[in-house]
This record gives structure tokens, sequence and C-alpha cells, in this order.
């Protein structure tokens, strides 16, 4: 590179562009099924079946305690695998880096990225990178595809949920939302919490050997209220949560200074999943013996309560939880 | 939708957003895979050899003479998996939409891409939305990734190159660059040329029936220049262009009054193919069966010149076309 930010040139199909793709994005990403010099490329499925998903990135800043732009796509992409009972083998990326962009912060990137991959086993199959104008982008903004195998077994499903069934959750909620905001110097708060974002295919695995398992979802943008609101719309049943939802004091505490409520905040390294009533004990035991789910809890039930989502408050009232209207957290995911 | 343009609730993950992918996206991709509720879906690929694709797109204006952004992205999508010998069968699809956008807009182009798959038999399998703030989008953004299975024979490859193969392309370049020109008010022309952005489709189906097939790519940003120069990298041969590329009247009047080089400029319905020597006029015919390969012409052939990409001028002369720096066109797909 001759400067060390981006320029229009860096997208134009030529010489910058093709060393950019090199020197940042094929160092990091090579492996024996990258070609970069292929306008498309074989997947490797096994005979498995394939099922697919698709996400963008916009968080603000691109890198946050516990993670950064890159690791978050690697994660909320394999994580909606995950979750649909899936296996994920390949990503594709798409990047959309604004002109100014330092390149040193973009190879960083680039490169949690590609360390994320590594670990989840899933490795970056085709991408493509776009420059936007000085004014019309936000630094970088990412795409990723992912495409896993179904593992054999349960088909995690909204239609399979019925009323009594439980809700579990592997951790605390908000910690994603919470921690990108206190690293925006907008909100003049500080703090040492960190993302929860993180893959939940252990999570996952271990909940597909459970024979009662309806339905599993990571609660990102709108938090666990708007999965509630998911489900209550798709089964007509009605969600309520009791008090034991797992919240930090420090993600409670920003939510009290705001004025924003934890359960519509997002994570991005959590579970909810449904269960029916009798495997639910059995299911807590499975998620707390494993590191990311030792703060796993039943959070609630599914009633037969037309499509209301009610949480039960520590005092024993209770307060409807309201679709989602406003947005309190722009570029959180 | 309670407002006619877009605003941050409607990426938030609650009712607006839930409601933007219901009346927009929904309703024009609707059709029997999709399941907007699904985390991750199933694809049929009924026993093929998967191939995967990826590509950016940020043209501005986002509607302009022969096309939009939306037609461009299962164009440019599809054509990629086209020309490295697949089928396409699905699309993912992301939308990155800026504050302010005016839905009906928004409306128009995601029918149109919809329309554009079911012309080329492709299905829009997942798909996934964010709202840019005002000031930090270019109207809008689409990401898309594309899967296909491979067509059994020949595995057309940059690989296969050998010095004497012969260049052909389907029909004259640079028109979409040209007319997303002319479509901008900055440049203060006007024209009546329209994009060629098409499916290649019909044109590598054709091709993949010749034994003699080597190589082929859509000469999309950078144009055919930029290819040669692929080509030239890859094989460590040269490219030697003659003087018959077709370039219609109104692309070479434009590049002449403002200095460009028709060869650098991008089509989005075009293919350049490489074949065998002996198989070259037969591979001619066979374009110029199809509509959209009336114009084919052979353009050039490979040659034993060490990376060097020449074109043969009218008057007998030559001169080298180098690899492009600067950008001439930003946003032009």
């Amino acid at each position: 590179m001759e400067d060390d930010r981006i320029t229009l040139a860096h997208g134009n199909g030529g010489r910058f562009m093709r060393e950019l793709i090199e020197e940042v994005f094929a160092r990091h990403l090579a492996h024996s099924d990258l070609d970069t010099e292929a306008d498309a490329v074989p997947l490797s499925l096994n005979g498995g079946e394939p099922m697919i998903t698709t996400d963008g990135f916009t968080v603000q800043p691109l890198e946050f305690p516990g993670g950064d732009i890159g690791s978050l796509a690697v994660h909320g992409t394999t994580n909606d695998l995950a979750v649909a009972g899936a296996r994920p083998l390949y990503l594709t990326l798409n990047a959309f880096i604004e002109e100014g962009m330092e390149i040193a912060q973009l190879d960083r990137i680039v490169q949690s990225l590609a360390r994320t991959a590594r670990e989840i086993g899933v490795k970056v199959a085709a991408g493509d990178t776009k420059v936007l104008q000085r004014g019309e982008g936000g630094g970088l903004y990412l795409a990723t595809t992912g495409v896993g195998i179904r593992i054999p077994g349960t088909r995690p499903a909204m239609s399979n949920i019925q009323a009594g069934d439980i809700i579990l959750i592997s951790g605390s909620v908000g910690d994603h939302g919470t921690a990108v905001m206190l690293a925006r110097e907008d909100f003049g708060l500080r703090g040492d919490l960190l993302s929860d974002a993180d893959s939940v295919l252990p999570l996952t695995e271990a909940m597909m050997a459970s024979t009662g398992l309806r339905f599993m979802r990571d609660p990102t943008r709108g938090g666990i209220a708007s999965v509630a609101h998911e489900i209550a719309r798709a089964t007509g049943m009605g969600v309520r949560f009791d008090a034991t939802i797992p919240v930090k004091d420090q993600v409670q505490a920003v939510c009290d200074m705001l004025g924003y409520d934890p359960y519509y905040l997002a994570c991005e390294g959590r579970v909810l999943a449904v269960v029916a009533a009798e495997e639910a004990d059995a299911a807590l035991q499975a998620w707390r013996s494993i590191p990311s789910g030792r703060d796993a809890a039943i959070v609630g039930r599914i009633t037969k309560d037309s499509q209301r989502v009610v949480l039960e408050t520590e005092l024993g009232g209770e307060r409807f939880l309201e679709e989602l209207e406003d947005d309190p957290l722009p570029r959180i995911c």
C-alpha cells in the first residue's frame, strides 16, 4: 500500500484493489479452498443437508470491549445456523469500506474475523469488497452469508411450540448492547463490561441432544422481548417471563440511568430455547455443564394468553413487554 | 407504514422493521421456500455439486436506464455463478438502507429484484435488512450471495488457458458504465443508451457445450482490460486484443468526450471467453445464434508475451493497456 488509508482506487477493480485483497483479505483468510481469482467456488458438504442464512453488520464503534465487527459478523452468522440446528461450514464475506478508513484498522478487523472463523471451524469461501465515498459510509459495513449442514435429529422450529413449554436462556441478557453503548463516547459513560459475543454452537449442540427441544433463537436486535413477540405472533399463544431472567448489575445500572430496558437489548452469544416442560430441568443441567451456559436459567413459559408478552416482577406484579417501536440504539450489531 | 420514508426504527428488530420486511421484502419475494421467521433455511440442491459466490452493489443512481440496483444485484451475482460453469438456484440478500430513503423507491427496487430472480429461476432463500443513519449511507447498498450447482462437463478456469487460445466477447463493451454515467446529473450529459445488465446464462450454457472452452468471465468493474490483466498475471502469458472489440458509437463518443477508455468500463451482461483456436469459429457461431450473442466477436488471443496486455489499433499500431490505477467511475456497480 502506498498510503495508510482507503481510497476510491481500492474499489475500482484495478491494481490497488488487487493489492488490498491480496495483502489484507487473502493473507488473513488464506486456506486451501480460497481462490480469489475464481468467480464462484465449490462447497464440500459431504452429502449433508445444506442450510443457509445471511446477516448484515453495522456496529459502531467497529472495535468494542469483547469483540469487533469482524468477530461479530462470524458469530452472528454462524449463530443463526446453530440455532436453526445446523453446523456452520462456510461463509461468504462482503465488505463495504468507507474512503478514508485506516488500512491498519481494516487489517486488525479482517485478522479478527479470520481467527474467529478458524476457531469455529468455518471457511470463508468467497468475498467481495466495495469502497464507499467519504460521507456515504460508516467506516465499515459487513454482510456475511453462512452455509452449514443440518445436524440430524430434532428440527427446532417455532411451529413445534406448545402451551406449557418452558423457556430457558443460556446466560445474562443485554451485555452486548450495553458494552457497545459504553464504548461510545457520546454516552459519557465508562465500564469494564465485555460484550457476550461468542459462538453459541456448544450451547445449541448440547440442546440438540434433548428430545424435548422445540425452538432456539439467539436474541440479537430487539433482545429477548422481541423474540417473545415473534413467538407470540407465530404461535398465537402468549409468553410469560418470570423474575429470574439473569441481568448483570452493570447492565441494569446503565439501563436505569439511561431509561433502557435490558430485555430489549441485543445479546450476541446467548440462546433462548423453548423445551417441553418435562425436559426443562435436564436441558438446564445440560447447559450449566458447559462454560458458556454456567449462568443458564429457566426464565418463563408459553401460555394460552393470546399473543401477550408478560413479565412477572419480583414484587409479584406483572407488566406487559410491548413490541419495540422506537429504536433505542442504532448500529448495535 | 405510517410514513413514506425509512427511519431508524425500521432497523431495530421491532414493529416497524417487521412491517417493512412483510410489506416490502416478503411481499415481493414470496415463494414456497421463503420463511422470514427462520434463522436459517434449507436448500434443495438435488445432489448437485454446490458452488457459491458473493457480490456487493453500490451503483448510483439506484435506478438507471436498463436496470436498477435490484436487478443488477441479481444479474451480477448469478452471472458470477454462470461464468464459473454453474446454474444459479438461490440467492441471499442483505439490504443496507439509509435513513430517509423513500419507501416507494425501495419497493420498486425490491419488486425489480424479485422479478429478475423469477426470470432467471433463482429463489431468494434468506435476507437481512439494516438501516444506516442519515449521512452514513448512499441510499441503498445491497449484498447478495448466490448458490448454484455445477453444470457437468467442462470446468472453465484460468488454469486451462494456453498460448494461442482465442478470446471472444459476447457483445459491445462499456454500455453499463456509460449508461450509469449518463444517468448522473453531475456529468451534464444525456443519451438513450441502455445498460447491458442482463443474465449471461444463455451465453454461458451455449459455451459450456464447446469442448474447446477454457475460461469465461463477465467483465464488470475494470472492464475487459482488467480481465486481461488477471489472465496475464495468473497464466504468466500475454493478451493481445485486436481492433475488432465491439464498442457502440455512443459509448465511444462519451469516452472521447470525458477521456475514458471503453476497455476499462464495466459491462454487466457480457461474457469474455477464452477458447481453443480450433473451436473458436464454432463457439462464435454458437453465441451469434442466440439473441444476447448476436454482436459477439473474436477480439484477440493469448500470446507468449510475458504478462503484457496489448491492443492493436485500426491503423496497424499497438498500445499497452496498463493495469487500472485511478478510479474513473466510483459506484458503477
